[in-house]
């Protein structure tokens, strides 16, 4: 656990989330926890039903909740129409990591001269920022963070430790980028004369939207002429690879180990689960969700839900199966003839 | 290959792998070696019958070996019970990483006043290691990785060259974090609006066990409100995901490229093969098996091996069969159709 | 975009194509873009029929094309046999990024005194190169990057950011690794004694070849005794596993997110789609191709295109499917069953 040594009263907390509070806002507030684990200094919430068992014998010092659950609380209360929204912005005014930002530049860093620099802006330890970057208000770059030639940062951004921004990238307001993230590294682009590969110069760069997050370890790489494009409010989990001159909508989720090939253009308010793998050149509509580990060879054209591939089961079961799978047209060619003879009968 | 230069008696090897020597122990050992390759200043080992055929004509200084095949050994020999495990020991014994360890704070490091060091604490070249943190004894950091504030490291555990372990993570002892790996960074959580999502703090931290292992830019992911869990002697490859509030028990080994989802527990001495993807919120028991790029998406109540998909096959055979795929549901009940109309006859 | 101050002439840009120039070779050319995009004093290229309608209304200062197009060209135009390598070409002669390398070692870095350097090799801000390495004649080594002890690396090889290369790894000429990739991190080897793990030191290296590229955070581990082996022009996308003692041929190219297991062998000029997975211990012979995510569980002896999986499809139809998957078995039984006793009839 992190150490949270914020205090705030349930009255200011009910302020800040607006939020109905039903009991008395003296009650100072250390942090958050589930219904379960939450003691009289913090606040629990109810945002999923499975939960709702627990109401009744908690000993948080208030719970956020819906007005519906009101009556069924035991302690004082914070009524939301959307308490999991409320406990988002909750958890924010704990958040330990704002705390400990220092303003200025740590005199380990290298910042080169041509560098526009926003107001409380905070470059960490053996951080290095090279010639021509602009960084908006409020830009934080972690430790041993490398902020590229040209690339232009928003305010408000912040950049953890060791995570690599290549030149000439452009990066809107408010994105996180966690560490070991690369943005901007070249798109896999070769042409071939028939015995070895050329390289074609990634001369497109990466730009991203408002509100971006991207995960750990992920990388998001440079177009080959145009951009390689992230919309605003897009939220990038870990282990991500994102290919030359993709685009991405608005709003739009990637979990874990997602993998998108070139060029291909995905949609506003998508998700996609974890390890799912987009062919190149695909189009993608709005609201599309893909489930876990699904290959997608071809275009999506009507919003909904898409599959592939097979859960696990015993691998005995699996090996018989298997090995069917690879007779299957001939299984249902079987199947044909013997309807026809049938129906001959 | 690296270079080794480090010599030892055959006798002083005999002694640290507490096998039973035949032969004369003033032999000189500089490494080891496969039995085709070893020279005679090398060990050879035969921990798998497949190589039993190289036995008779090794030019090994000596063999590493199980009793029952002492007698067909051309040169002198450890008997061991396990060579397997005689093979680890021995290869530890030539392991010039820990040579290369210089005691102390390298003067390109930015180390924090309040940071608490144990006796025989490494800290590498541009590395960062922040307010509040503790490093046991022999602690090793590498060249430009970078401790976030108030984590613990514990005695004897080392960090490889650009590791980062972010703000409030507990590591045990004899942890091994290979270059790139990231563990804390923020889980992937985030409540919708509606339109558009917004952020949930992530105020759990990561705790490591001791003699964890986390392979090359693998991350493990730090918890909303409690924290990620992983056990005690849990092998992680490289490029694995683990998202957060996941917990992993002891001796649990991932190969690369496993990804595990939020919340899902995995039990005791499990083995996830590479690629593997496990669906969040899943609980899977102890001693389960799970074979390379299968998907599980339900838990798993009974030990043993489980696997999902189809092996690779020539495509245009792969084509029919994909295709048929989409018409399985549609197969099955024409069969049940023709079994049905075929027993009224 | 990535600014691009250089300006070439279309002549000068003739002669470094070898293309045959028609039309006026004065013409002033600061770039390349797309048919559509092409402005006055850019190249623009016309490598793929698909945008053969585009090339009517181009505005571009010159196009690069197949002779067989050049009648239709209605601007100064430069006639090459392959248009897509030319394309290449044309990019490196507009790549920003050599001119900002600046030869020499950056103050910040820390460089051990027993290092061997070549001529013109520039070394970055807060990089770390460790004893007894050899850097190549004109050897970049990007900013934050860490060259571990006793590792060689050829001429004219670059390292992007944040790269780490680990002790005893050998690169060859014209190599290019970018930002967070790790080349020589443990492979993942370990002996069980029934209850706990025991590592396996690796003390092989990684041997790299000419002109081999690496993508953003891809792993490639050391071997365990013998090196991991890469060939004389691989390429390797982003998030991509090699495990330790794999061997990959020449010319072989590699997707992003491919995972490959430990000792795998695949052949020269092969290629592997998106998210493939090979297990351990194969032979892939010369000239396969494997389509996205596939799965190989056994050696390919045969040239050609291999696949595995089934394409994604609407949820609803997809769970039937997949449900009918766990029953392939018994359906072609029940089918063999079904013939049998219509023959009886």
């Amino acid at each position: 656990m992190t150490h949270v040594h914020k205090q705030l009263t349930l009255a200011d907390i009910a302020r800040q989330l607006d939020a109905t509070l039903v009991g008395s806002g003296e009650l100072p507030i250390r942090g958050l926890a589930t219904l379960k684990d939450a003691g009289p200094d913090q606040v629990a919430f109810l945002a999923n039903r499975a939960y709702f068992k627990d109401l009744a014998t908690t000993r948080a010092g208030a719970v956020l909740l819906h007005p519906e659950h009101g009556k069924t609380c035991p302690v004082p209360r914070l009524e939301l129409d959307n308490p999991y929204l409320g406990y988002a912005r909750l958890s924010q005014l704990f958040d330990p990591v704002p705390a400990r930002d220092r303003t200025g530049i740590h005199p380990s860093a290298v910042v080169a001269e041509s560098v526009q620099l926003g107001a409380g802006v905070c470059i960490g330890a053996q951080a290095v920022v090279e010639d021509g970057v602009m960084l908006g208000d409020n830009v934080v770059v972690g430790a041993g963070s490398v902020v590229g030639a040209d690339s232009m940062i928003g305010e408000g951004t912040r950049l953890h430790a060791n995570v690599t921004v290549c030149h000439g990238v452009a990066i809107g307001k408010r994105a996180i980028l966690h560490s070991g993230c690369v943005i901007g590294g070249d798109g896999f682009g070769f042409a071939h004369d028939g015995v070895a590969w050329h390289k074609i110069a990634q001369l497109g760069g990466v730009v991203l939207g408002d509100d971006v997050e991207v995960g750990s370890c992920s990388s998001i790489d440079r177009g080959a002429l145009g951009d390689t494009v992230i919309g605003n409010d897009v939220k990038i989990d870990s282990q991500v690879q994102i290919a030359h001159n993709v685009c991405i909508g608005d709003h739009t989720a990637l979990a874990g180990c997602v993998g998108i090939a070139g060029s291909t253009k995905v949609g506003k308010h998508c998700m996609l689960g974890g390890g799912v793998g987009l062919s190149g050149h695909l189009t993608i509509c709005d609201g599309v969700q893909v489930t876990g580990m699904s290959l997608v060879t071809n275009s999506i054209h009507a919003p909904g839900v898409y599959s592939s591939g097979t859960g696990a089961m015993p691998n005995q079961q699996w090996r018989k199966n298997a090995v069917r799978f690879k007779q299957l047209d001939d299984i249902a060619k079987r199947l044909s003839r013997l309807e026809k003879s049938q129906r001959r009968d």
